[in-house]
């Protein structure tokens, strides 16, 4: 399983297509691609925040699911767009402020289906604060040419 | 299972404690309370949508969880303060603009551990955009002088 | 959404196709099939108990599991054999001695996918045993001449 | 985190206290403990079989638990029976007839709650067969001396 795009290329594709992540100044950034993983980086700003700085459950669903989509899109490109169809996320510990990285590992690449791991680590690879697994559908797509790795089950 | 709070008294708490969530502005309102059940309608401003219209999956997310803390809230009172522990959300139709319902349902309601269901529905009760079932640790408190209901396994 | 099947036939179905349930000896009746909807009996015997005359886990599970399955069959007919892609199950009490019922409940029936909620209850429809959420895959079929209900997400 | 008992005391705790696992012809060993994680092997016999010899979906539901709960058991020690609350499981590629691993890792031990990964997998470490997530509920126990570790969250 190899990656498609670069890191770059998937930034510049975040910040046209999903402005809602807020572009430079939202605080997310793909900051690694490599076989089957992903990373990506959120600073965390105001808008993430409960009072006392913790980072809230939305925006740990919402690193967990865009890290995942991130791995999947890093390794079938951006012709077929995947949609989020099951998120099951666990709170671990209290989030405390500073970086966080959603490591994000694909555990099945699909014809149909994609299943991705993530766990949320802040700055220093110390304990997980939450940890995620994601289903995806991956729509069919006009030109099937290549297959895609690891269709046992479709 | 008897509620112990109002929705007037629910809003005014959700005002007061989570401000994150906007306030009167911010499309959050608690509109029923029943024994086991709460709902809690969501206005969707453009903060919570994505390009095209469509309400975004971290605010379906927190849709679910903050409907999913109400019912238990309403059930056990504001003196002990349930953390979301696991939810799990299965996205299953696209959300059309309009008003949501957060429909929750307590699954389980003992000593430690909160279980809650709920069905993200648009207005007028058509199919479930989004269905969720989530599990909320209930920290141990100074006096337990009553008994909660339902607490066959804590 | 309509059954395509009745009780009879996917007992049937069962005894044939799933011999490993036990056929008419094993426990597992279908009981009920109406609009969305199916229900499935387990009288439990020593191989789904663990000391002390508890209904085991995995023994939960598979009920969970065959209701959700049953509930789809009943609604798209034996031809395409949908596939568990994920179950998420919640154990809420204590599984006391007597039958078991897993109420499914179809949440989305689509083209590629099926979401079934199930509530496993005792005899007398009290609190819910456990309660759990799977999803399917459901095969491309060779004809597919009728569309299925519900499939507006793929 | 360290474990407190040997794979030897597992295996024979399970036989004493797990009957239904079949003992030491049920199938199921340990085969690797070590900080945080424990390794349970399966050689499937007929009963955890489906016609055509796939291992059905009840048996890596009951991997998956089983490597949890020995995972937990080996760091907390027999005085504390933990409780499965949730489990989710994702089924991702057919197993084939051989020799499976239920590959636990802790990813939270708490004094209330324990959350724990478990990757199944064939004999050469292929890839994953299933993936779960557990949670799993931790007693008062009536003795509380020793702090269990990593109890950011209770």
């Amino acid at each position: 399983m190899q990656p498609i795009m670069t890191v770059a290329e998937i930034n510049r594709f975040l910040e046209t297509d999903f402005p809602q992540l807020g572009g430079k100044d939202g605080g997310y950034l793909v900051v690694d691609v490599a076989p089957g993983t992903a990373v990506l980086r959120l600073l965390a700003g105001s808008q993430h925040l409960r009072p006392g700085g913790t980072v809230s459950g939305p925006t740990l669903f919402a690193l967990a699911d865009v890290a995942a989509y991130v791995a999947i899109l890093a390794h079938i490109g951006p012709v077929a767009l995947a949609v989020t169809t099951n998120l099951s996320i666990n709170f671990l510990r209290k989030p405390e402020p500073g970086a966080l990285f959603g490591r994000a590992r694909i555990l099945k690449l699909g014809k149909r289906l994609a299943v991705v791991e993530v766990a949320i680590t802040p700055d220093d690879e110390a304990d997980t604060v939450a940890h995620a697994v994601a289903t995806y559908s991956i729509p069919p797509r006009p030109t099937d040419a290549t297959d895609l790795p690891g269709t046992l089950i479709p």
